[in-house]
């Protein structure tokens, strides 16, 4: 893989405190030519799902070449496994915690290694801290790869055994699709774990939440200000909105609320 | 114009999810040198004002030749136009929905486009989303730019024709000035949209806000902490401060509050 | 000191407006290649020591040679003094209101200055307004120090005068450590100022915080979800956490809160 020298962050540390900036200097420290990306830091803090579920939709908008890493990680200093990996022309790294299950479904399982500690001995990493192995783990090794001066097999023991993801996947059922609200973001739009093209068989989709129906729309703009609307958005999911205000503040959805969809045809 | 090199991104999807990022990655994906620089990302959804007042206030302390890209679009996906110009040596792109009024009135209108979608098609950019043209059009076209490889009017169709700001310029009526809040800031300072200029006649101006007033400081270390004062801030514009304190908090103004200037002579 | 081209950023400006911004708009006007890394911009209004904690935990942490720029700064626009020095090859500039007073204290008086006003000539800066010298004069000079043009020594006067922190370092009476709670992370975290090496010659160390007691742990996932434990967290220093919640909700703990480690033996 040729590396872009891109590497995005993924936490659950909120906009606080020192945290990703210390990461940023540990990288800048190996690669000063680092370009790096905070994708999202508002990630509800130890709950990996969500942080798999940006970078799943979002890592195509990056160079090839571009390392991913993330950060939600409850179980930091114990035995928990690193998990990294390329795909698609990227390489991602996270606990191996269910976070990054949303791409390891589509991985092919001879590109997955799990870090191993015996090969990391010539990059001269200090004695990690038991709590914040973003700074101390991630980080430097996130910079060598993106550096180009290492390869996900130098560092890596090969698995095929990883930690399967929090979320169920959407299912059909009977012709309906069940899902969750898995995010929401700065504007209250709920957002589903539903992708498009599971719609794509229906005539006309209605889409069931917190005990309302919404129709389909195309974009927020073809209603009018305070209607609720569902739409596929800008990341080929099912989202349910209201235009020009919230639907969360309005329907009281939350994250993990579950979404139907029937087709009344 | 000489591109810098610099873009800078301003919008209200807060801080919240991959928006700002996944923007950042199409840039870098077209321009690896950019240097990109969040403006700001908290301005209130989908209220273009106070973007376009920040935008006008700030853009002085970029180099010339940087790409300012502001995202509060609440008519995404319908058949709004997006506007894009060069002024003073920087080049400004956002919907035509009043954002960029503050700078527009300043403009040279034979300077002015719109955005021809007919001029795109040698950029090579997917089909775009419909509720999400910050990442789907005007990332690629401000990277394109920023990278000296695309001029505004390799892809405009020159206009005279801009939508109006939403707020009142300030006005001055019978010696008095009537202008309003059009933002607050982390420390609760309330600001206008009053220019200095409009003071420099005035002996003793006297500043009233919400059944308040207060006379004018140079600076908040001036008064005593918890006292309330006037002072014309470091942008150029008349702000109600309270030292150490939060004059927001404190007097309950808040964006749109009207802001009086009298002379006491 | 040869510079990394590096400048980290830390203020009370929240992550509101453009005022960080601004900044590194100033910065790549007089140094387009600077890699402007945002360490903490959330720091309590007008309260200097939590940035200070946080620079003098996190400097190690950046290539050698980088400048480290904090803005907290209520005295701006009166006479305080702005203080700049080099310790441990990085270079440090704040006002001079007890903010590094952490560093201060380590460093050597000999390489301590305060800003020259009258050193500044050549630089050709405008005229600095009177409330945000982060921008006027903080921000070019780190941009030029970190460019390699000019030293401390060039722009400073020789001082031995700096203000003494807002915070008592840590003391041990009658073999008890009492120190404070410094900040509190996104997770809830207490962190207080007290240093693992004050623990060091302890047998079996109790903490106590809010009428509440605690044992040490190595890491958040050595207990059960929902336990407080105490820990040498990865700054170095004593912390209060609760494994997967938030210590800060739970305990009531808060900024200033006194902490006690006792030996049980």
């Amino acid at each position: 893989m040729k590396p872009s020298g891109v590497i995005t962050i993924t936490t659950d540390f909120g906009h606080k405190g020192p945290f990703a900036g210390v990461m940023k200097g540990v990288i800048l420290s190996r690669f000063p030519g680092a370009s790096i990306v905070d994708l999202a830091h508002d990630i509800p803090a130890h709950w990996p799902p969500e942080a798999g579920f940006w970078i799943s939709r979002s890592y195509t908008y990056f160079p090839q070449g571009t390392v991913h890493v993330a950060i939600v990680d409850p179980g930091v200093g114990t035995d928990r496994e690193i998990i990294i990996f390329e795909h698609d022309g990227h390489t991602f790294m996270a606990p191996d915690n269910g976070l990054l299950a949303p791409l390891l479904n589509l991985s092919d399982d001879d590109d997955l290694y799990h870090l191993d500690p015996d090969k990391l001995a010539h990059l001269g990493l200090a004695p990690p801290s038991l709590t914040f192995h973003g700074r101390d783990i991630f980080a430097p090794i996130a910079a060598e790869i993106a550096a180009g001066k290492l390869s996900v097999a130098d560092i890596g023991k090969p698995t095929t055994d990883w930690t399967p993801g929090w979320l169920d996947d959407p299912e059909v059922i009977a012709g309906k699709i069940h899902g969750v609200i898995v995010t929401i973001d700065a504007f209250g739009n709920l957002i589903s774990n539903i992708d498009a093209a599971l719609l794509e068989p229906m005539q006309t989709p209605t889409v069931s939440l917190a005990g309302h129906s919404f129709q389909l729309s195309a974009t927020y703009g073809h209603v009018q200000p305070g209607e609720y609307l569902a739409l596929i958005n800008s990341f080929g999911v099912l989202e349910i909105a209201r235009a020009e205000g919230s639907a969360a503040e309005g329907l009281g959805g939350d994250r993990g609320a579950p979404v139907l969809v029937t087709d009344k045809g």
